[in-house]
């Protein structure tokens, strides 16, 4: 595009020109996954959809063919996961160039069976072509809530209590690593998950963090089947700007604490690099959510009980709308939404 | 890929990599859609994909935003309608390169949504990215079957009649006719389909029908409501390979005869060149369905008279496999499957 338009003006261009709804449509454009309300299921069925392509999310020489199966549609799970769903079946749309070796689709689509059978979902059909240029692919997927409702973006309300899972910026770090020559070792995968204590063992757990993303579908369940959090969903621009869509969805506002953020407590990059990535980096797949107090300590605590997955109050959602607001060494200001805008970055 | 796969071999090596399904997955890979059967609902829900790369799907000095916009969405309408179905929603995943002009994004939106209206299916999502090359794009569309059984390639049996909607080859000349410098008037997409009579007329049909093709909604509507083919498919690759593709699923063979397929009856290309497109031309959209003989011509009428398309029978299922044949100045032979496979041809 000539003009630098972001993604935000892009969306709401392309919501004012079309003009042919469905009464079954319950949610479309702008959440997670769109909502398909059927007659006679108590569950509503979820569809988001995927777009990567070589060169702009991936580079051949960083990731294999297997990662790259697996990650591409653990970012479709990580969707589901955010709506409190499931998996239920997905399409592959596969553009390959003449150069992808003869053992491409076979660890592409091994990489894509494990993530199937780490998270849900079963393959379905897709549409195979040429590319003139780099690998591109495209993944849909339908997914069911777990509950009656799905979590939209849109339910916070004041007074909620802001949660992360896991920790944050450990796939943007990962990232810096790779173009620094880190490598993953395609053993890493297989090998049974402990907590990072060791340099070297933050370093794997960043590596991971960005080649083979582990969508939070115990934690996404648990929350779906109660339908507990007023709002949810992942982390796969940045805090700092999907913290923003979740309170401009809300219409709310939100503080969070510097210090309470869990990032890799390891120094593995500059402090001030180490920071941006734990603010505004992209692709952790990780769940933000909102809970209302008065719920919070049991909820989180049968959450941690029942997945084992590290659960972090950061902050809490406010009236004060404009922005979410950090406080930091006693200090409170603005959080810019620095996440990733492929329109405005690029 | 280094071997020259054919999709065939590449789409069985994708079917024997992956080993997770789901029990409500009903037909999966191979058909024009995937069949969804939920618990409590009679009708069960199609899922299908595309992806079209700029430079080997289309050019854009050959289409418009608005018309790949359209297109892009027909041919996913089409698929659903070659299951007797009928579109719910859809989702856009769209990769952009820095050299889109402003208003590509408002015409092709315009464009899908004129194919929306038409045809129907509403925006339910989707995803933007910036692309490092041409454009590429995917769309996937939910639609429901109009019976409670789709329609689908697997049931057709010797002694059903083999009958195809429209005429063949027509979006292929157009192909050759737009390589040769013609261009379709931008007012053609709102002029009143007429029947084409002159050569300027068979000339604007032909370009039509390759860059705004109709998909046949409401003969899917109305062949999908009872269930009367055995089969149907629509012809996307071309007649000869998407009838050898039906023959295949159905364990059957067919026998076609030459002089009874609907085609441009104006000479715009070389005698050979345009027997080409009718036999081996991709991109026609229109369906391909067999039918018990018994039925046959009660359905045909009543087709006719309520959908106005023309519906032709060119043949007749038989049960001696191994691929069609053709019947030709009283003469017999094999009907080699030339149509297109992005993997031997490119």
């Amino acid at each position: 595009m000539k003009k630098a338009w972001s993604e935000k003006e892009m969306l709401s261009l392309i919501a004012k020109t079309i003009t042919v709804g469905n009464p079954l449509l319950e949610t479309g454009i702008g959440d997670d996954c769109a909502v398909l309300r059927l007659p006679q299921r108590k569950r509503p069925l979820l569809l988001t959809t995927d777009i990567l392509n070589e060169e702009i999310h991936f580079r051949r020489e960083w990731i294999s063919p297997f990662l790259l199966g697996y990650k591409s549609l653990a970012v479709n799970q990580s969707d589901i996961a955010a709506m409190g769903g499931h998996p239920l079946i997905f399409t592959v749309s596969l553009s390959l160039p003449k150069d992808v070796p003869e053992n491409f689709l076979r660890d592409f689509y091994r990489g894509m069976d494990e993530a199937a059978r780490r998270s849900g979902g079963a393959l379905a059909g897709g549409d195979l072509s040429r590319s003139p240029h780099g690998i591109c692919l495209s993944i849909a997927m339908i997914g069911e809530a777990w509950g009656a409702r799905p979590i939209l973006r849109s339910g916070a309300r004041p007074g909620d209590l802001i949660c992360v899972t896991g920790r944050l910026g450990l796939s943007a770090i990962g990232l810096h690593l790779l173009e620094q020559g880190c490598r993953l070792s395609p053993r890493a995968m297989g090998a049974k998950d402990v907590p990072a204590r060791t340099r070297s063992q933050w370093i794997r757990s960043c590596l991971q963090a960005h080649l083979a993303p582990q969508p939070k579908m115990q934690v996404a369940e648990m929350l779906g089947r109660k339908g507990l959090p007023t709002a949810m969903m992942d982390i796969s621009d940045g805090l700092s700007i999907d913290l923003a869509r979740l309170c401009e969805a809300s219409g709310v506002g939100a503080e969070i604490e510097f210090e309470r953020i869990p990032g890799c407590p390891q120094p593995l990059l500059s402090e001030e690099e180490q920071e941006h990535c734990l603010l505004h980096g992209g692709e952790d797949y990780e769940l933000l959510f909102t809970l209302p107090a008065a719920k919070a300590s049991t909820v989180l605590k049968g959450l941690s009980e029942t997945t084992g997955v590290e659960v972090t109050v950061i902050g809490t959602i406010t009236s004060r709308t404009g922005g979410p607001s950090i406080l930091r060494k006693g200090k409170r200001g603005p959080l810019p939404a620095k996440g990733f805008d492929h329109f405005t970055e690029v």
